[in-house]
């Protein structure tokens, strides 16, 4: 990273490693380590808001900031099994317990979606505002999106690598609408679809809608979906497409390799196989650089770039877009099918924003947000879950995937947990097989508070209280 | 017709057709005519632009309204015969010709999508401006639907004799996407359905997106659907739902009696068949009283009904409607598993707009100016078109359906008329047999101009070339 407080926080978090500073040890002074670090007093400020995140310190009021060690820092999750046979994918009921109406009552940390306190607000209401007053502008159906829109994304994807004008994108209902769209540009009803393992629910529900067989292929915490487990998969069945969340993979944030990308690329296009690609949390990596989409070693069009705006801008404008590469006809005409067009005043407002030019100046400072809470969240669920729970690491995103000990236990929490209004997503709604029952994927994207901590902590003791009994 | 200058322009017109005044005469002056109505000289200002509308007037500068009379004065379409065998619903190429983005260039006939100056545009556009302030208000995602939006709702459905509350509707994107989550709800791919013949085009996609199979059963000009048709259908085949658009049905204009509606929902419920209700156009009744929906007779919940603000709004927000009666958990978690929730500034904008009353003053004068559009279209069509062609009187709605002599005559006029930039919907659309080839579909939702007069004409001409070489 280089921002500043980044930095001091890293060269802190070491010391306390190396046992310069210990556990239960009272930090010294900010104006003494402002001099020491030879940084501002308010950067002292940031980097202990930091390593409070990542659960490296302790503010106590009055007091000053505390040592304290991660109570386990716990390990990655393991990579599962491959497993060989496809199987059709039928809902599970619980996807609508965790949805945003669901959850208004209770602590939210189920569905992967942003508090407004992460979001935009003020400046999309204010490109709201710009676009209502272009009352002829959006009476048409925008089919297949509004200029402007289209050409604001066709910039941005030029920047990523992926040299496209409008005329390549479709705009869509956010980014599950777009995967559904590629889905049917390539498959038929029964085909067979290579997914991830642990894959993001709606990507199953997705297939589930088209009617397709699926085959879970393992995800590695970093690395992404193995290479070999594909391979495997094209040599032993007629896959008809891959679907890949490329950069910061929901539940496990894996961000794949550059090298790892364009592999997977060329492997499907010799395979001719498309790959369906979702990247709707790419512009929300944690460091370093925006990472690429695999559409940007993309050829010859068998990439279908899908993302959206709901993790970044809006959830609540439902806009989402797609370059589908060689299968625009098909994806055309099932957009005209399933709905006509996308509401124009979103794509307007949206067009509005990104010629402004706020969105990457917004991107900066969420991108440090979500690193903060998710590192926080992560520190907090090492702190207070059952020894042996392993817990991902992501580089991007907002959302913390733990793997505890037990063969039930991350269902069993999640029921327990409701009955107390505690809101989370149970391992068992990310595979169509019962492989990730002792698993739970919590949303860190809300502000910190006593409520959540308690929440959290008490998943913990839940936890505890399954593996007890 | 309970508006004045309507009562006049009916004398007027009766007069006409008993020889009172001939065609070529030149109609008293208005001061004559004031006094003889014993009505104000605007009154029979507005009167003479109406039957100028239906074709029995011309006016000729400076000199004053003669009479004519609508060239041929012709016939209503006849029903077409009783299909007997499912079959699988396959898109046609054509559909995406006819959409708004292919028509920016061309004379806008094809697409039933109102002109702006249709739509309440200055309305619509401050509720949106309203909604746009509430920035907190649209970040989540809206599901199952604002709930000031569904209240409102709620409360319109009262008025139709439909009494629900707002937990029973889900807001959908548009009327196209409730008709496909309805499908969803309770059929299989594979199954039987029941549409209209002559069908909305849309319909169709719906089936075929769905992967179902139809049966056309014939419309009856004026009386809707067939029922001894439908039933024939249901003793025959394992039919697993009904799609049927009671009120003006698209493109026929056909509104099913309520005695008849009462008859189609028994039937169905009988055969434990559901009813799936387009009713897009009910709000655009042509004269008396708004015709109550199908679901108003639905004592079981058998009914869903479905609609949108597409057609009296505006296209552009995209915004839709269903209650799904019965069928209200399936509904539910289709519509959460293809897009989550539909975009929350068209509901807010609409909520605000129907709860200030603006509305139903909005449609009263919009009925008039579609009515007048449809009859002026009529009298158009009716005047340039071949001997022997035959026209629907749309009783709702704004789109009329000419049924030409020969065989591929609709066809060939759509082809040959594309190439002169005016674009028009051709019959073969509106089936999957090639039932249809010799008609053509108009949107009269058009300001009156001599570009669209001269391209009406001009389709006339096409016509006799085609019936002639």
């Amino acid at each position: 990273m280089g921002i500043l407080y980044n930095q001091v926080a890293d060269q802190l978090q070491a010391l306390i490693r190396d046992g310069v500073y210990r556990e239960g040890e009272r930090l010294p002074g900010v104006r003494v380590l402002s001099r020491q670090f030879g940084v501002s007093i308010s950067t002292i400020l940031q980097a202990h808001q930091t390593l409070e995140g990542r659960g490296y310190l302790e503010a106590r009021e009055r007091s000053g900031y505390f040592v304290r060690l991660p109570a386990k820092d716990a390990p990655e999750p393991i990579m599962q099994r491959y497993r060989a046979k496809p199987v059709p994918v039928s809902a599970r009921d619980m996807a609508l317990e965790l949805c945003v109406d669901e959850q208004k009552r209770m602590v939210p940390l189920a569905a992967a979606v942003p508090h407004p306190d992460f979001l935009p607000v003020r400046q999309i209401q204010q490109s709201i505002l710009w676009a209502g007053r272009r009352g002829l502008e959006y009476q048409d159906y925008a089919f297949p999106g509004k200029e402007s829109y289209r050409r604001q994304l066709a910039q941005r994807m030029a920047t990523l690598g992926v040299p496209v004008t409008a005329d390549d994108i479709l705009a869509t209902n956010g980014a599950q609408e777009a995967i559904i769209l590629a889905l049917r540009a390539v498959t038929v009803p029964g085909d067979i679809v290579v997914v991830e393992s642990p894959s993001f629910p709606g990507i199953l529900h997705a297939l589930e809608v088209v009617g397709l067989r699926v085959i879970e292929v393992p995800t590695h915490p970093s690395d992404g979906l193995s290479l070999e487990g594909l391979q495997v998969a094209l040599e032993q069945w007629p896959v008809k497409a891959c679907v890949v969340v490329a950069n910061h993979s929901n539940p496990l944030g894996a961000c794949m390799p550059d090298e790892r990308k364009r592999q997977l690329v060329d492997m499907l296009e010799d395979a001719r196989v498309p790959l369906i690609e979702d990247d709707i949390y790419g512009d929300l990596f944690h460091s370093g650089e925006r990472p690429r989409p695999a559409k940007a070693f993309d050829r010859t069009g068998n990439v279908i770039y899908c993302s959206s705006f709901s993790k970044t801008i809006s959830p609540g404008l439902r806009l989402g877009w797609m370059v589908p590469g060689r299968y625009m006809a098909e994806a055309r005409q099932h957009k005209y099918f399933v709905n006509l067009a996308t509401s124009s005043i979103p794509q307007l407002a949206v067009a509005h924003f990104l010629e402004q030019g706020g969105y990457d100046r917004y991107l900066r400072s969420a991108r440090q947000n979500y690193r903060q809470a998710t590192e926080r969240m992560r520190a907090t669920v090492a702190r207070w879950f059952p020894e042996g729970t392993a817990v991902s690491r992501p580089q991007g995103g907002f959302v913390i995937w733990a793997q505890l000990p037990g063969k039930n236990t991350g269902t069993d929490v999640y029921r327990r947990a409701r009955e107390e209004n505690i809101n989370v997503a149970p391992g068992l709604i990310f595979s169509t097989a019962s492989k990730y029952n002792n698993c739970l994927r919590i949303n860190s994207a809300n502000p910190w508070s006593d409520r959540i901590e308690g929440a959290v902590r008490r998943l913990g003791e839940l936890a505890e209280q399954s593996l007890n009994g």
